[in-house]
């Protein structure tokens, strides 16, 4: 068998081997109207009521790491996606895979950890689903989280509705999961004090839709960071975004790590972040509303939507050049959430 | 650390220690009036419209056998969960996690073999996930579907339904699908023909609805079996269940594997088949109509909801002695789905 004909981790990276192959295999097999915008949560229509609806698997390596756990990720990560279409996240499904020998004090730690994640989100647990596999066949837990949520009447948020004019707003600083996950992996030389931001957002989306339901666009920059989010963004609205790299926040310790390790911070996940697009109009009551809530303080303008080159992502370097800002290739962080 | 401390197969295996498990970690920390009843999906009141909604992990081991394959499996698996509410299912969530260097074209067998199942069910996938882990940190592919699905008004099927006077029926004969993923698995010195009865549900309860609206009970006898299901119910209903054992259909070739495993058929899964329970006025009518849908064809009537003693399930011999038929106590058969 030759190697492209084997999954690579590169293709769970929120690259671009991950987008092929999503277009490639399931997209073309699973098409319907739903799926197709590829957002974090589907739209679906039922009698009266809009219903989102969303998935993930979360592996991240290891299980504890500042700041969170699999199990704080694994509640917020869904209830994130349900917020990106600006729905109110009510319920989530809990299926856990555990591999055989898995201490149970941790497993009660990942749980409580949980249940305080979905009060936090106010949100509940609907359903739950159990496996366990021999010693070997897992890598400690994995947890899938589903999730539905009531999108309001109005609210109408995609990834494909960014429009020339329109400002970019992330609601604070980037990189700080990867770099606090990374920071806890064995056999690496370096610590940090920085802590994952794992929140969940859906009172920061409340916030915002509570200044004008006008709002285009929500993403949670995770796998692939912000510029991978910024490049689907720009793909599926066909235009092109700018950002002004000197206004996005981002902290020292995350930036020395990155320097260190050669990463690009734009290509770091976060967890507890969201880029906001939406009329000029609306940004500065956005941006207020956003610092007013401990998971925005930071928030801040960092671009805007413009017409071409479309389907790229322009980074405007403090030194006054510029350069395109490129989704991830390849795997840079595997196992990050 | 005690090796009570560590999960243990047995944690997963559908029978008593998982019930326990569930019972003492998640629903204690997870409690709420929706999660409590324990049934195969959660029934979730939205506006005007009643929603099913589950989810469910897929860890077969090996990936294709007889019948099926792990993506037939996990299209069925949650259809089926939410069919057992009375739901018509609609949307599928599908998440996989995929050992590195798993083969694409083993993933595309299973991609396919989903969109198959997923016709069959008319169900979409409304929402997907992928996650690469390196490889050795898991067993090729774990998939996780959850499912939506709309409860038809007037419908209220749960375990807990069960009533004295009640009829039990099975929809077609017990333990082919436990047995046909057992024969496929390496270093097993026996082969059958048996093949898997994974198939969508929906379409026989749909039938079943049709011939009336009082269904008490419907349950699929997966991990565990037909035993751990009935004892689910009994317990449920704080009733007694009677089951005449040479009313109940079971392949010669099942109950020949079983005998050289020193399994007991009662308690290997299903993955195709459902028990009914509902008022004796029903009964023929409703095995009529089961019997006309191919998934339903050997269906028969098993037994019957009596008052003693209560949550305990008593077989009939066919050599007329009687015994308890007792949930399955730790693992018989890990990964079976």
């Amino acid at each position: 068998m030759k190697s492209e004909d084997k999954i690579l981790l590169a293709h769970g990276s929120g690259g671009k081997l991950m987008h092929n192959l999503i277009k490639e295999l399931f997209l073309k097999n699973f098409f319907n109207p739903i799926l197709a915008p590829l957002d974090d949560a589907a739209s679906i229509e039922i009698a009266s009521s809009r219903l989102a609806f969303t998935t993930d698997s979360y592996v991240v390596k290891p299980l504890f790491f500042k700041g969170g756990d699999i199990g704080r990720l694994a509640v917020c990560g869904t209830v994130n996606d349900l917020s990106m279409k600006g729905a109110k996240p009510l319920y989530l499904s809990v299926a856990l895979i555990i591999e055989e020998g898995f201490p149970l004090s941790d497993l009660e730690k990942i749980i409580g950890s949980m249940v305080k994640a979905s009060q936090e989100a106010k949100v509940e647990i609907a359903s739950g689903d159990t496996k366990v596999v021999e010693k070997g066949s897992a890598d400690g837990l994995f947890i899938n989280t589903a999730g539905v949520g009531l999108i309001p009447p109005g609210v109408e948020i995609s990834a494909k509705n960014a429009s020339v004019g329109d400002v970019v707003i992330i609601s604070g600083s980037i990189g700080d999961h990867g770099i606090a996950v990374l920071s806890e992996r064995e056999g690496l030389s370096f610590q940090t004090q920085i802590a994952s931001d794992v929140a969940p957002l859906n009172e920061l989306v409340e916030a915002l839709l509570n200044v004008t339901q006008e709002v285009h666009v929500l993403r949670d920059p995770t796998r692939g960071g912000l510029a991978s989010t910024l490049n689907e963004i720009a793909e599926a609205s066909n235009v092109a975004i700018e950002i002004d790299e000197s206004a996005v926040p981002i902290k020292d310790e995350v930036l020395g790590a990155c320097e260190m390790l050669g990463f690009d911070p734009f290509q770091v996940a976060n967890e507890g972040k969201m880029v906001v697009i939406l009329p000029e109009k609306w940004a500065e009551k956005a941006l207020e509303a956003l610092k007013k809530h401990p998971h925005g303080k930071e928030a801040a303008i960092i671009g805007r939507v413009v017409a071409e080159p479309k389907k790229k992502v322009i980074l405007k370097t403090s030194i006054g050049t510029t350069r395109l800002l490129d989704m991830l290739m390849g795997e840079q962080l595997p196992r990050i959430c």
